[in-house]
């Protein structure tokens, strides 16, 4: 049945209330104290109006992830959700983890994304639910993406790219997490370079 | 001045007390929860007792991990705090990383770091006090060897040590924190060969 245009507008803007409220109050209270009462108390909704879509505050969070990721993708004037290939290994692997790294940086996603992981490090269940809905699918871009630089001879066949991509994207996960250093896109450039020619000697 | 032994010896049995009831008990209820009372209720001594060592928490919980550290280290027949240097710096790292696996393992490290870890995410002064304190000075081992490998010529002299490190530690690092992955002796063997060799053909 399709809905009238003024009720999907309606139901358009309380969704994105819903996502701002969650993202939110989970970036101010954390995790445990984030109830579906107390993000809809920030935006302006009944409960009701929550568990009609949605059967959990985790469920909330994955989306409202989910809907952040694309906006702040498509501000950025990105394809969300896609790793150029060029034909140039580095340059897209660089060009993507650039625009992590301003991800990253943008005030809007970081307090959340930290309440989440911090979750996730010692809530089991919550943690795999986020890495198998909203990191391992980005994680299998990168899959691909290596794949498709097999096919053309410009990563060795014997590389498996599923443990390949982790040389450059966990060095820029655990920075971030853990504060163990600046991240910057002279920082990620140089983590393609070293994953791509190696340590060693040529 | 030299205390008596026999008051070292009780202090010595109180301190190891006070560690494992403060890494036990941050690992059950979580650092916001862990109080300097419920450690020392847990270690059946009174909160002066730990004040007297101790300014706070935090304090208590980073040196009961240093001792963490060193005892698991010890138990394995390890020269805690050394990588060793035998010319091979391959071998050298997969001997390191593959002891850095059996203790990301051990059970008794495993709920205290990870409560410790997820707190670091968002409380910002303690995360950076752990790094600096806990984390930094093992990856500064890091640093060291693979300098050496550089005198050796075994690692390309324009590279930066401190960044090379992170193509192998922080992919284990990733997989044991935010459950991306299983962690394997064969997993930290590859992160070596792919970061040493590169993923590009040679």
């Amino acid at each position: 049945m399709v809905k009238r245009p003024d009720a999907r507008r309606r139901s358009e803007k309380s969704r994105r209330a819903i996502y701002d409220a969650a993202l939110s109050l989970v970036g101010d209270v954390g995790y445990p104290r984030t109830t579906v009462e107390g993000i809809a108390a920030r935006a302006g909704v009944g409960k009701q109006t929550i568990y009609r879509w949605w059967p959990s505050k985790a469920d909330v969070l994955l989306e409202a992830f989910l809907d952040l990721g694309e906006r702040v993708a498509e501000e950025a004037g990105q394809q969300p959700y896609r790793i150029p290939d060029t034909g140039d290994l580095a340059a897209d692997l660089k060009a993507v983890l650039r625009a992590t790294v301003d991800e990253l940086l943008d005030p809007r996603f970081e307090a959340p994304s930290r309440a989440l992981a911090a979750e996730g490090l010692v809530n089991e269940q919550l943690g795999r639910e986020f890495v198998a809905k909203l990191l391992e699918p980005q994680l299998q871009l990168y899959v691909e993406r290596l794949r498709s630089a097999q096919e053309a001879g410009q990563v060795r066949a014997e590389v498996d790219p599923r443990i390949a991509l982790e040389l450059f994207v966990s060095p820029l996960a655990q920075r971030w997490l853990q504060h163990t250093g600046e991240i910057s896109h002279t920082y990620t450039d140089t983590l393609v370079d070293y994953a791509l020619h190696g340590l060693a000697p040529r």
